[in-house]
């Protein structure tokens, strides 16, 4: 007999099934049982005489009919609430050991670690997998934005040759005689790309050796990165991320509606355009509400990040904000000076509920600036030749924006801490040595 | 006034365009010039009087009239070719040196180091752009086929605590005050994560510390990786993976018909059904077809794989074969041994053209049996803890598989060289050290 996946069996009143599952719970009623059976599209009520004892977790084949429940009996809670399946058979193909704490609760109410240490069980958790059913749609509305614009995807390398200034922050890999550094963002590749493709966009890992353990840093991440050329002026980049963002919170309302209403959680409030102002003037409000005097400040503390989104939600009806205009000499050397006032640079960082959730910004693309700047910044022509190379013949103007997935998805989701929104977190402390058997070459 | 696309000026006929892109090529007839002006949707010629001298590469804008092109003046070669753009202004928007040679032929005809050291400008050539283009569409054709039959993406980590047990081949990692590696496979990742999903996939970066440079390896590659429950049997692996590679297929026929044309390539040959044989099976083949005994050989050497390829071509009309029951011991401890005769395990192996494209097979779920395979195998319970933990708690019979998309990309255009098939190839002696300068972190 053919399976039936849960979600179907609504249509079945009547017929006789095949259910595949875990055991979500197990109610003993006497000699009556209840199982709630789970499979990945949905859950199922169970009901039948005998069983033998089945502990929670494991999976099973029930075999039955696909009966209609009693009115009173019905559960609008559930999709498959208005039916039950009367088991005719039960078949254990894989008995789970006595669970370390129960996860048939409505939430897990695990510390961090022990959620985290137990990460093969918890995820299983349905709090737990919306999370990650979220971010995927995150992931997967990027890609299908930017592709509806014609960009085109390209895989990023990990490995690069950098030659870190000062060595922090870097993780180094042992790659035959050379030194190497996995790479912590690909900027300069997808900018180069933008003299080949025009328009390319990339999902990849990045890395960062964060020598402290806070609750929004991860040391390898995803990051969601596009760039393209023929921008006629530096706010096409602000208007293509808003685009994106809308495009992705569109498809996370239509896809995780069930989702978000787990985790209580809204989408961010967009006003008809995303309020952008300058940092200066970000500063200047700051002051003008809070008395606090950082106007001659290079950057926004997180106090102020906050600051600024509160002001940003009062007064604009939006839960994001476009800061654009930090200093030049802050940004590297690809940053685009703004003509009237060469102190400040045409980049943007996009903030919502009071964190930063990208940054961007146009970049040079005239080979003499670029070459100015190269000797400005102290940096040697050598070192990126291969970056120099796209620009010497022919790059028209260009920028781009980075989004980070697993900062989105918490936000979005309103976690506390980012390690929530990584199947597989790695910080300072974390790195899964219960997972250190070497993987063989024969092991696909 | 607002860009025209160049795939767009055929249906402007009579009206006045800006057209963006780069200068692909420079005729000059006297006092005539012709330009054959690139954008990311295609060429188009574009004529003019007096038009001071642009340099090959360089990014212009150009104001002019859409005009029919005399009927023998017609390129049949050119979606632009019934039409021509009448050049009123050209503005040079980033001016292209001197090229250190010419590409605008029909190929380059560079030797590969050449084609990787100028990279950023090679890869302007139609040809190394429609090679991208294809891997392009095969990854998204291998995500939007999974999703299609409800698999769950997930990113797998890169940085893994693994233990290596001869420690060649794998990259180390400097993690604060762990020992750490890069990923050769996120196999465990996957395999795990179908007690939570039940059915992943996933695109990732796969290391490998290749000690040696071939046509065939990379050490930084992209692996297309799918894995899932409730299978009735290992042939169940099979059939997923043989709707994926005929969905790909499907869509770079259906997406690069012009691509595929400039390399001279067919899609690899399917006939009705993928063949399938054992490994002792197709031994026997090759020393039935060629008299080299291989028939306790633990493996095929490349040599086996070409002939049995050319076997499955003249005898079964496929250019792709499956190749099943590998040697158990040979195997990483999840393998899942046949139970008609457990020296052999259910393991399958896709060959195509004379390589292996992919390898997968059922893995163990039962906990017990892990158990006994991780004591036979020599391991230590507790270095794979997070895996146990997982099937400690009920996992349904599972499997996958893992294509490589370089790979690939190479068998579908008859590509000699592995590293043509990567944007920014690494291997044991090109690593981008020309791409070194720090990015920072303020650099997105």
């Amino acid at each position: 007999m053919e399976r039936t996946l849960i979600s179907e069996t609504p249509k079945k009143v009547g017929e006789k099934v095949r259910l595949d599952g875990w055991v979500n719970s197990v109610r003993d009623h006497g000699k009556i049982s209840f199982i709630d059976l789970r499979d990945r599209t949905g859950v199922v009520q169970c009901v039948g005489q005998d069983i033998s004892r089945v502990s929670p977790e494991s999976v099973v084949k029930i075999f039955g009919a696909v009966a209609e429940r009693p009115e009173k009996l019905v559960n609008p809670n559930l999709e498959t609430g208005k039916i039950e399946i009367q088991i005719e058979k039960l078949e254990i193909i894989s008995k789970a050991s006595e669970l370390p704490f129960d996860i048939g609760t409505e939430d897990l109410n695990l510390e961090l670690p022990t959620l985290l240490d137990y990460r093969s069980l918890t995820l299983r958790h349905p709090k737990q997998r919306a999370i990650f059913k979220v971010q995927q749609v995150i992931v997967d509305a990027f890609r299908r934005a930017l592709q509806e614009k014609d960009f085109m995807e390209f895989q990023a390398p990990s490995i690069i040759s950098s030659v870190p200034e000062g060595g922090a922050e870097v993780f180094k890999v042992g790659y035959f005689d050379h030194q190497a550094y996995l790479s912590q963002s690909p900027q300069l590749y997808k900018s180069l790309l933008v003299g080949i493709f025009e328009r390319v966009f990339s999902v990849n890992h990045i890395f960062r050796a964060e020598p402290s353990v806070t609750t929004r840093h991860l040391t390898e991440a995803t990051s969601l990165d596009a760039e393209f050329g023929f921008i006629d002026s530096w706010e096409d980049i602000q208007e293509m991320e808003e685009y994106v963002i809308r495009f992705i919170f569109s498809e996370v309302e239509k896809k995780c509606a069930k989702e978000l209403a787990m985790f209580g959680a809204t989408l961010p409030k967009l006003s008809d355009k995303i309020p952008q102002i300058k940092l200066r003037e970000a500063q200047e409000i700051i002051f003008k509400r809070t008395g606090r005097d950082t106007r001659d400040e290079k950057d926004l503390a997180p106090e102020d990040e906050r600051e600024i989104c509160k002001w940003a939600l009062e007064e604009k009806g939006s839960d994001l904000i476009f800061i654009s205009h930090f200093l030049t000499k802050k940004k590297p050397f690809y940053v685009y000076p703004d003509p009237a006032d060469p102190t400040y640079a045409y980049s943007v960082d996009l903030l919502g509920r009071g964190v930063e959730w990208s940054s961007g910004g146009q970049r040079l693309n005239d080979y003499e600036e670029i070459l100015k700047h190269v000797e400005e910044w102290g940096l040697k022509e050598k070192d990126i030749e291969l970056y120099l190379q796209s620009f010497r013949y022919g790059v028209p103007p260009l920028g781009g924006f980075a989004l980070g997935v697993e900062r989105m998805t918490m936000h979005i989701l309103g976690l506390k801490n980012i390690r929530e929104a990584s199947l597989f977190p790695r910080d300072m402390e974390r790195i899964d040595t219960r997972l250190s058997l070497k993987e063989e070459k024969s092991s696909k």
